[in-house]
């Protein structure tokens, strides 16, 4: 079973709140380009990320705003930052560390938020029963590129009416596959025991 | 078949001309760290690197110099710097794109040089031949973590008699696999057919 691969730079999904403190009061995002999941976009608008080692410039804000501000970056990236973020799905962001946000009316610094996010494969109802797997189960991905092959385990399965059938990476991983977005995986093995609790937050 | 990891940040191994224009005349690379590799040390020197998009501060150097400069980044460095670079062997050097070093005495504008380090595993002839490896064969290694397993695939077996087993990743494919330095990968599958050109510059 073959599944589009989506490549996701670091990039923050903020709360009204801080979009406000950054960007002044009553900003709106701007939507930069519709992502492939239904309503999700990705913003005009970057930020500064500032940890104790060393700074990220221009990361992309995902809109739109969401209850909880949540960064998402690779180990490159904390590794660039200095500060080591655990490995979860979109919304679990208890015991997370933060860091300093900026923008261009204000600076933030958040508590908690920052993850290094599990890779997962998105998809809708549909789709999972058609290829008999279930919320939250893992399956394992193969990638043929040239030079890096790979098969990546513990890819965990998200179902949604809303979710479209794709591999979500972070760009260390698609690194070390040698693919970019549009490039294609394929499915090909699943442990039907495996289940772990998965929260309903998109992304 | 177990094999100790070990991981490549970004690093160069410079001509003692180049590391003269960088740190001045006569200058000699100061040993920080013996590497498992005979005879190879990590330097106390470092440099930074700049690219068209933006620049690597304190990019470790190797010693002893070598006939010619070559610069080993991951993908997210050279998405940093803004260049891309092909996957090659140490030592594979011809059609490499190049980047300005900077040291404390000097700049460098390097025309060609720079390398994203095919994974490999070195290995000496004893080992080579318990394993029924040849040098210049790919295998694959499977990779047990926490919630990043994977099995690397086109992983090139390099043998050589100063070598000691081990597994050479760069920092995004450690990253992806959820790896450091010192854990473990094990040989899974192994193409007695396969064969590249593998050139015989050590590292």
């Amino acid at each position: 079973m073959k599944v589009p691969i989506a490549v996701s730079a670091r990039h923050a999904h903020l709360s009204a709140a801080t979009v406000q403190k950054l960007f002044g009061e009553g900003y709106q995002l701007r939507v930069r380009k519709w992502l492939s999941q239904t309503g999700q976009f990705s913003a005009e608008e970057t930020v500064t990320l500032i940890g104790p080692r060393g700074r990220l410039e221009h990361v992309r804000l995902m809109g739109p705003p969401r209850d909880h501000d949540q960064l998402e970056l690779s180990r490159s990236d904390e590794c660039t930052l200095g500060i080591t973020a655990p490995l979860r799905l979109s919304g679990d962001l208890e015991h997370t560390p933060g860091l300093q946000v900026v923008g261009p009316a204000g600076a933030v610094t958040l508590h908690s938020g920052v993850i290094t996010a599990q890779r997962h494969i998105h998809m809708n109802p549909e789709e999972a029963q058609r290829l008999g797997l279930h919320d939250g189960q893992t399956v394992s991905v193969k990638v043929d590129s040239n030079g890096r092959d790979l098969i990546f385990g513990d890819v965990v399965v998200r179902v949604a009416p809303d979710f479209r059938l794709e591999l979500h990476l972070d760009t260390d991983e698609a690194n070390a596959a040698g693919v970019t977005n549009g490039d294609y995986g394929e499915i090909v093995t699943s442990d039907p025991a495996s289940h772990r609790p998965v929260d309903r937050t998109t992304g």
